[in-house]
């Protein structure tokens, strides 16, 4: 292979420590339509910190409700943690530029540095944080495809905390190491649907092959949460607190840009809760919502989950056993059930709400749904060239870059192309062997099927 | 946990791209006692260029001869290669400081930032490069852990050459994943011994049980580039090749502290073959060899396979099929078949003839053998504190780190501390749930057993 060797742009720009962000970026301070409160799943009316507060460690139940403070600073303790592995780097793809003979200049920032394997790790250190600091014995949260429990095991490990994960039952099935992983930093794992709960007990009565979802998942960790004394739930994405915490992502990601005058013309995503995706455009939305500069964001969703090209904008419950509030976002049902799936990051069948609020405004450009096999092949030529194994949730942006870089290269233009790579794939090894073996097969649910979903929406007349 | 705030040094060095090493040490040139030539197994005569050449690529051969060069230039599509996941970040372990108390100041090389997972890829591209210079078609190998053979899958990808991986069957049925992502990159994996060559059936024979060994899966190696047109072998470790290669390391280590006038007093790597030491200790080494400085170098090898401190300083095969070339090294026999374990990096009846003869000779200062639960228990406490959950391998390192940081609290020294933190565990899962669940056992093979293996060596008058 040749390689293009006029490179004034390193292929890889890390950050100085000192030119880590010092605090998170607050999108909703911008938003030119705020999104829509959370209910109160009794009374349906907007929740307040008080409504939090059992749920939530407090001072994160605050950041959930902030919609002024643009920029919120980030604890010494969190930053010095972040010392360990970041500032993530921003990396030029030249391997895979030359591999495509596109004109495009392709970037892209990396979060798997990490042994979490994850951008997940972010969030993850900041809520053990405020966790350890109110004093809390232990915090409970699901994990899909393990990347955010792995993540907050190894929080709550380095802050001395207690760490219940309700992991989704085919996911666990699917990777043994990351139960293996997470027990290592010295977290409890329980399957999901499991019998430990009221939520999971109701769910295995009707299907004992359940095979879960995050929605069941969330359930059960909430229930224990609000039953433990000196407990409280957390999560790894869709809710405000965590779009701030991985803001660092896009903060970081456009200063990295900076140092060298680029700047994106196009950001993608991939897109489960939202978590990444939130995280990697924030600092470029601001510029965005500022009217400073135009970049066209684009969430990437697996065809088999696709809450932003096929769900309803409306008002939902983020869990199936139907304890949590409510949100207005992008949803396909909370009794949807995603088909099992090699991407178990992204099988939730809601949205970010700030995305969504975002998405509905057009803010946030496009969204596309892409299947399993074409995923694993864009990662599998990604691996090849660039020396990285992306995440199967991460090779969502990846097919999507490869898509819109080829588009360059027939058009002839420069296009400035920024995704997230969020994650490593090395605990997927059983996806790349059924992809390798050729037994992967795709899934597209009929609008039958979807119908179903969207028919668990609640109609509560907002 | 509250962490030192008084930090002058950053968490990480990352040394710029321009300021990666542009050439390779290779230390035969400074050496005291010049290594003594590899043998051929059919005259016991030193071996020559033209003995090499049909085992190995022309340049390759040549580099394995070279003792005048100081330094070796990097070819420039190798230095590409490098600039994806290098140079290679230098880390102040100050969570770890903190948790021991210990007035050391520890710094690690931190080399599992790609995903081989290991240092191993340092010389895998750099002889995968050679390969296809040379117009080759493919290239055997073997690996033990699998950490070699990843990485040579990875760059046999990049170059667009075969690969075929002759893999020791207890490693690869405790990790099957290492399989997949091999695979995953396009090479083949065969387990070892194997039916597909001579020297794998009369292994077979003796032992249908056979677990294998790096000694046996290097015999079926080499039988099949020596049997196929376009084809040869490349090794991972021992040789002089790879620690010219591996040197880089050691370059980058000492170019990293200087930028904070720190020089180590201690400098600690696991070793089996030899490959990461004597990387690491490269370019202090040259230091030490020129009188400039005199760090004190400690190898780390497993009790279950002690070439260094139990083994005899003698003429012996690399090979338990005695196709290759002898070497003066350090030797437990090449008949003696190692216990299986989880660090299977370190499963090597051999080291490096160059390490063996700077220890030989009082350069390497010492060699220590530790227990494999210790190696554990020191990664976990590792893993929690520093965030990075260690290879076993590795984990040798950090077991005899932790006791000399520990020895510092004892006695007030400020001493500055580097280790080699070659690779990820991220593929020895089973080995971490073993030692959670309580039931891995050590391994130290009694006199008598070892005195078996010892009386493979060969008595060739030298």
């Amino acid at each position: 292979m040749n390689i293009n060797t006029n490179k004034t742009i390193p292929y890889k720009t890390h950050l100085k420590e000192n030119e880590l962000p010092s605090a998170w970026y607050n999108v909703r301070a911008d938003m030119k339509t705020d999104q829509q409160p959370l209910l109160n799943p009794k009374t349906f009316k907007p929740v307040t910190l008080e409504d939090l507060e059992p749920v939530f460690c407090t001072e994160l139940a605050k950041q959930e409700l902030n919609t002024t403070d643009r920029y919120i600073p980030i604890p010494d303790e969190v930053l010095n943690f972040y010392r360990m592995y970041r500032p993530g780097p921003l990396v030029r793809a030249y391997c895979l530029e030359e591999a495509l003979g596109t004109p495009a200049r392709i970037y892209y920032k990396y979060e798997g540095g990490n042994t979490s394997g994850s951008h997940k790790l972010n969030s993850a250190i900041a809520q053990a944080y405020y966790a350890k600091e109110q004093g809390l014995k232990g915090v409970t949260t699901e994990t899909g495809a393990g990347q955010w429990g792995t993540a907050l095991s190894m929080a709550c490990g380095y802050f001395g905390l207690e760490c219940l994960v309700y992991m989704v039952k085919c996911s666990a099935m699917q990777k043994p190491y990351r139960r293996g992983v997470i027990e290592t930093y010295g977290a409890s794992v329980v399957p999901s649907p499991s019998d430990t709960t009221e939520a999971g007990r109701k769910m295995l009565a009707a299907n004992p092959d359940n095979p879960g979802s995050l929605g069941t998942a969330i359930s059960e960790a909430v229930e224990v949460a609000l039953n433990t004394p000196g407990y409280r739930y957390v999560l790894g994405s869709v809710l405000n607190q965590v779009m701030l915490h991985q803001s660092i992502i896009g903060l970081e990601a456009k200063a990295a840009m900076a140092k060298y005058d680029e700047y994106p013309d196009i950001v993608i995503g991939c897109a489960g809760g939202g978590s990444n995706l939130g995280g990697l455009i924030s600092a470029f939305m601001e510029d965005k919502l500022a009217g400073k500069r135009n970049p066209h964001f684009i969430a990437v969703e697996p065809s088999s989950c696709p809450s932003l090209t096929r769900g309803r904008f409306a008002y939902d419950y983020c869990d199936t056993g139907h304890i949590t509030p409510l949100a207005k976002m992008y949803t396909i049902g909370s009794g949807y059930i995603p088909a099992s799936s090699h991407s178990g990051g992204l099988r939730f069948h809601g949205m970010s709400p700030i995305l969504s609020q975002l998405y509905h405004d057009g803010h946030l450009d496009e969204a596309r749904s892409v299947k399993q096999t074409e995923i694993f092949e864009a990662a599998k030529l990604f691996a090849k060239v660039e020396g990285i194994l992306p995440a199967p949730e991460s090779a969502h942006a990846i097919k999507v870059t490869l898509d819109e870089a080829r588009r360059c290269k027939e058009t002839g233009e420069e296009k400035v192309i920024l995704f997230g790579l969020t994650g490593t794939g090395y605990f997927d090894l059983s996806a790349y062997m059924a992809y390798n073996s050729g037994t992967m097969t795709d899934y597209v649910p009929s609008d039958e099927e979807l119908e179903k979903g969207l028919a668990t929406i609640p109609d509560i007349g907002l």
